[in-house]
């Protein structure tokens, strides 16, 4: 019996966290180690399927990096990279759409299905959810940044009881499609949405100070700070700054956290202390 | 992060619970210690809240016979029983509805709500929710039987959002108001709403056996086999037919659990073993 | 034949006033002797059922002194009033809720079910539909005043049919319960509302003026001058404030009624000069 | 202050029939007298709206023999009637249209709006409201038999809080159009109506016994024992036949009163015995 | 097969008109020609209908002049006309209430329905759809204008499936019926409905330039200078000025077209030179 | 002026077939030709946005054979066939997937909205928008036959005003994906969908009679006899059954249209002889 009150007291732990968050959406940027490893895929879904059921709105948006080498390497397409991002022509991004729309969207929608959810997964070309233009001033090819977000049509999907799973393509208002960071897209869809929290789950332990260790929580000017005196640096620096964009667009709060704790959504959600940083305004 | 880790993990167990009962109703009859300590008063109303946030619709019905007891005392209006129902006049029955209707359903609301949820107090008499009749083949005056129940009244209540707390008072078709026993006031609820579980909060551990060891589950069959050879007696038997007789009706399932144990309703509803005896159909 | 066109005759000479009032919200306090002499109680459910069966939602905020006074006599609690509000410790307030919550609040949603319509009793701590908190510059207990009414809930009990009945308990934002004055109480349902009319039953024929005849109608600027030359004094004093209060907080009108005339309510919505007396904004 | 009363005692009496029929729908056939005289024109579209306010949903359906007499006069147009339907060649239906849908028609919309009330006239072939063919077995042109309803446009209208006036042209299904007898029209539309009440005005008062004497109420059964023995006879024939349809389509209650009393509409709702004759089914 | 190919062209043709119209309103004065001759009114209700069936919603207001004429020769009332406008005496009037609501209406009805169409035909007396005063300035009797039409009305018609069609009689706001001019209140319930289009059909092919050829598309300012430099003369001024007005009041676009030509609707909006003459606001 | 008359007359005799069809539902197998050649591709489009804008929902099934086929031999993964069915190991389903729901899919969607319309790409896995299991009988690997469809999410879909675009894979009851005939989703989903026509686009004319001419309208009865005494053989054979199996399942029309002719889609819904094969039950 003990035990089984302590179970209960842990549920009713987390009674203040689902009332705070009953009917908020929350837009989840999934990639990395969490979306590799077997263990990881398969409690990242339960997660989503948890926060569904206490009644937040989930939107996940999700990357592919890994799995689009392997397949250009099978193809012996060469590829390359211009400031983190893939220089990106028409064959490239016939394989980048491949593996992102065909395999890892639908994986996503299965795993989220298979663990007691209902989802949907869209491409940003899907009702023009995404609209793009080319990035400017690089010659990277097709690769793109947003232009404006079809939030009717995810608000729609949620409120129908299901998940809506993002590929991070772009409809151009060129005609093109485009293939764009997938950070970026979640940050312009949270903002679309006036989402409670953007979450990005990375392979890191968070945002890092001087002495390499995570830091729990940031404020926008400290935010400045940092970047000012380079100790945020390398990959984190555009993270960090989806996150400032989004926090701008009236995002409530931004959270980079450690995608290679198991569960480190629910523990972001339901924890006092939450895992890696969360990034808020200043009031 | 281990202990954080458990208790996701113990989040993660309630999930079958949450989607299997989402959207269903539980009617509960709160009575006996449940509604006499002060701590378990509290955690009562924290564990109504939490299913009302879990997307479960609790109906409560309560009782109040000690309380009736001592404004009796007070005012010195003598009082006695005949099987178990209180033989109620005029004077008496002013005594019932003020203590009822007047203090404890209110201050049920009030610990629902000040623990975070929303509630409604009603009597059987508002909205002619519970229509009732004299108790037949008894001389015992003002006690009632159950003829109806307004359903669509408690389901508007539900949706918007507040959970329904009545006090077992009739509204007579022949123009008198009846004093009615909650576990057949909670017992006609369930039946009014095709509920999911009718689950009795007792100062028991249960229906028990030959050897008054808990019996966990038992079937129709195996009630009607305990209550012939009297293994089943005593106050338990009015119980086990509130129960048979909701089953009959249309209710899924029905549970006689202790409410002596904190959070039983909790345990009863997220954990695989449950306490107390669950009663359901054959099939 | 004769006969039956006078009385077609006097239907039609309500029409305009069932046309200019269909839709509106009519706040009613009900009390004093209207509340007390059978014959009375029995005509003003009449006309509650009347004005809700012509389109107009009444809502009725009752009191409930006398009853109170008899059992906390019964119950040797002795009590004092302070300004005329009853000095309230936590004694004397289960006395208050047990009588206004529990009997008299109950009564009335009988009568007027027994007279033909539907009604739903509530206190002001069902729902939390009345926040209080405690009178200042008064040493005097339980006694509350309000500070925020939850109007939607009274428009969903008025639109499904129904006839909100309220007892004038607050839920204080401090934990307690609180008593509050009849008439402060219907003031700000009235004011939440938006209230088309708000009608005071007394024990009086209305406003008097120096030469203690009933006044007919006055302007809000013609109170303030029978206040500074105490033409208005006694008793009089917090009913005009509060029907000022409710002018200023956007009710239209304002009517200060003598509840011992049979059918009151009716007289004074559906004749040209009314009775008692109206008190109306400038304009 | 007695006189007010006794307004006010009338208006109670009155409650019960508002309840009975609030909600419900009046079919109601206007012509005769009723529709000739200036102070019973102003009189019966008071009444009319007297209904719609007190939740009744009146349906009116109109005739016009007389100013339809006038203007073939002026135009020279010779008429003559078989079985009291007029033999209606192209020149005459134009006339017939003309004075209904033109000028009857928007009369009454009219009347009903100047006493308060809203109003849409529409003509059978509106919407093809009413279908219809050529009577059978007699040679008299233009004059049609109802095959259908539209009630669905007549509940949209009646929703909306607009008082349907109808003037008895039909749409025939071969192309023409068609003059028909107001009373067929109105028990059509209150048979697809399934209408509380088909009331039909007209300048007698009521079914007439062998001394002569009008007859408050009969079964179907009695009428037709009055068909039989030729009590029922001349002009009153079709019209009880109309209601006797009426009731075996489904109407509840049908009425024939006398439109030369004033207000005899409100009279047969309101009052105990009602004017002119009742025709109800066996049960 | 070829043949068959050029017809889906055209129908493609036709889509990004249907796409730039879906859900409109088009107003559409209808008179002259197109409603005498049988094959234009064939063709006129054809049109209508296919309007109706690609997501427009048509209102029409109609004329009747000649048919009035006929009809007041026939009864011998002599008539007149002072600006273009008849002379109305309550006898005249009572012709044009005939002949315009009581004939021609249904008779535009019947047409729309009998080419698969529903339709209902509404005088500006039903629900008081247009308000009127008398003209100021003229003795010509009761000849009106407009000060408001009752856009609720017609917008609840055309979204259950009609196509309402207007009689042009004003409700006085004196109690008085009016004759108004048919362009006025196409005008005016164009600019209640802030219409796409208004469209007045005509017995000319639009607006003439001094070589008398008719002008395809004309600005507001563009009409102002053909207005003082006389080009624009005669009747087409009131028609012009109708347009200006209706611009004014937030018409986006008014034509002036030639109702002689076969399927005039259409072309106008179905292809790019239109026909007759097009007037739209500077930007 | 007299081609634009034309213009309009073919649009007019679209009318009927626009009135008939409008708010029905037609499934349609997108494949072969039509999918391959640019122009087709162009004109398939067109040809669906102009459906959905005249009131009708097209839903799109897609294959892609060829396509696969390029990229299996690119990957030098081999691949066979057993009865027309692709024997599908792990590899070559994860090549299905990526091509279908990644490429060709998201390229529908593209192709409908940059020709005005708007779109939606699902696969079977969405939503489990397609469940199925293996196929029986054969040992062909992760091809799968259909077990359900959920038809609401494609109404959802459709009523929102985005065309449903389906690739053929279904989320099996055993946890595995499984590639599917597009021919036998699309009969399932019209069936599903109780849809008024489902449409095959084939690469030959239609069914062939014994002279391999086509055939314009086949009966259920007539197909049978032509399977029997094979006239229909080979390729079609699976085509026709489809068909079959929709019309008992409640489709009410089905096609075997030549996707090769331009605009097939448009000449069989607007023209009187349409094109290709028409097979409809016997009544």
């Amino acid at each position: 019996m003990t035990n089984m009150m302590e179970k209960i007291d842990i549920l009713l732990e987390a009674l203040p966290y689902i009332k705070r968050f009953s009917g908020s959406t929350f837009v989840i940027k999934y990639g990395g180690a969490a979306m590799e490893e077997e263990a990881l895929k398969h409690e990242f879904a339960k997660d989503i399927v948890l926060l569904k059921y206490v009644g937040i709105n989930p939107v996940v948006v999700h990357g592919g990096g890994p799995q689009i080498e392997r397949l250009l390497t099978k193809l012996q397409i060469p590829t390359r990279f211009v400031d983190g991002l893939r220089v990106t022509d028409e064959a490239t991004l016939e394989v980048v759409e491949m593996v992102l729309s065909g395999l890892i969207n639908k994986r996503i929608v299965k795993d989220i299905q298979d663990n007691g959810g209902q989802a949907i997964g869209l491409s940003g070309k899907d009702g023009r959810l995404v609209m793009a233009k080319q990035v400017e001033g690089k010659d990277i090819g097709l690769v793109g940044q947003v232009v404006g977000v079809n939030a009717l049509i995810l608000k729609e999907i949620s409120k129908t009881g299901y998940v809506p799973v993002i590929a991070p393509l772009g409809c151009g208002i060129d005609g093109n499609t485009y293939n764009i960071n997938a950070d970026t897209v979640a940050g312009a869809v949270a903002k679309a949405l006036l989402a409670e929290k953007l979450i990005l789950l990375t392979d890191v332990p968070g945002v890092l100070d001087e002495a390499s260790k995570p830091i729990s929580v940031l404020k926008t000017d400290e935010v400045r700070h940092l970047l000012n005196d380079q100790t945020i640096r390398g990959g984190m620096i555009p993270k960090v700054k989806c996150c400032m964009d989004a926090l701008h667009g009236g995002v409530k709060k931004t959270h980079i956290i450690d995608g290679r704790v198991p569960h480190a959504l629910l523990l972001e959600v339901f924890t006092r202390t939450g895992i890696g940083t969360q990034i808020a305004g200043e009031e």
